[in-house]
């Protein structure tokens, strides 16, 4: 049960974003710039960032729908990711990746506990100051969406197929707000 | 030393603001909306819960910088503020504004710590789903910005000085990115 009034055929983030569209427009182009704008690093790769941050905050909705998009876009992971991402060398991801994720984990505890180490292992590996910047960025932005979604206590569909249809969707649409407004995905609990 | 290169005449997050335009324009008019759109919290509680949330996670650069604009906006401490807030006892707030406040901090150890408790007590002060809506959005706001801030080393300067300058500038200015790009404070290290 949500902490505020919510309409209640959506479910995590999208009902929040229906609640205050005012706020909702630029976290969404915020969004899209970071995981769908041009960048060396592929939408896969950057889903599977907010896939893990969101992992690490236990939160199930962002990790569960990012994981499902990291998986559905090229490049991405075959046979499936756990939702909840524990081990990282299950994945099959470049050195620069491992890197960058790792930095990420950091960002979640703490802006402090990112070491000079830990940037310079990512940049042996290749990795660039905008891919560092935004690795950064986007493990930021999930500590905001994780806290934002669980701290409302939005609702959360158990059904796997829920994620699969959330994830096919942010891969063909991306974040942009909908101009015709958020729709439930015919889903019924 | 950042992590990353950046302009050294610029200072924590308009040293980033600078450096990733394409992302500063949506955080800035998302913050703009969130601390000076219109709302039933003055702009003045809505710093101070962004300094609250910064102080919390032990970002000098934003809790300096936000305690100084909470202090200088209409209705603000008069005497005052420690940038690193300890002890909300010394506060002249409201009840309603402390039960955010606690609310605030739940949010900033995750999501998942706020409890209904905490949600009935704001509600019984008078809080709206809006107001509690907005609480859980800044907190979780500053926790992105405290992580971007300090995960990327942006440099820091020790004079208080700078924070007033600062502060003066976001309550004359507010958040809107300016069309002229970022200026120094006229300040030297």
């Amino acid at each position: 049960m949500p902490h505020i009034n919510l309409r209640n055929d959506l479910y995590g983030i999208t009902s929040l974003l229906d609640f205050r569209k005012e706020t909702a427009a630029p976290l969404c182009e915020l969004t899209q710039v970071l995981l769908r704008g041009e960048s060396t690093l592929t939408e896969s790769e950057r889903e599977l960032i907010a896939a893990y941050v969101s992992s690490l905050n236990e939160c199930v909705f962002c990790s569960t729908a990012h994981s499902s998009a990291s998986c559905l876009l090229p490049g991405g992971e075959t046979t499936g990711m756990k939702p909840m991402l524990a081990d990282l060398s299950e994945l099959h991801i470049t050195p620069k990746m491992k890197c960058l994720l790792q930095l990420a984990a950091k960002v979640q505890q703490g802006g402090s506990f990112v070491q000079q180490t830990d940037i310079d292992l990512a940049k042996d590996q290749g990795a660039t100051d905008l891919e560092i910047h935004d690795t950064v960025m986007i493990a930021a932005l999930f500590s905001l969406y994780n806290r934002y979604v669980d701290g409302l206590a939005t609702r959360r569909p158990d059904d796997p197929g829920f994620y699969e249809a959330l994830g096919k969707r942010v891969t063909t649409r991306g974040y942009k707000m909908p101009d015709d407004g958020y729709h439930a995905l015919n889903y019924k609990p």
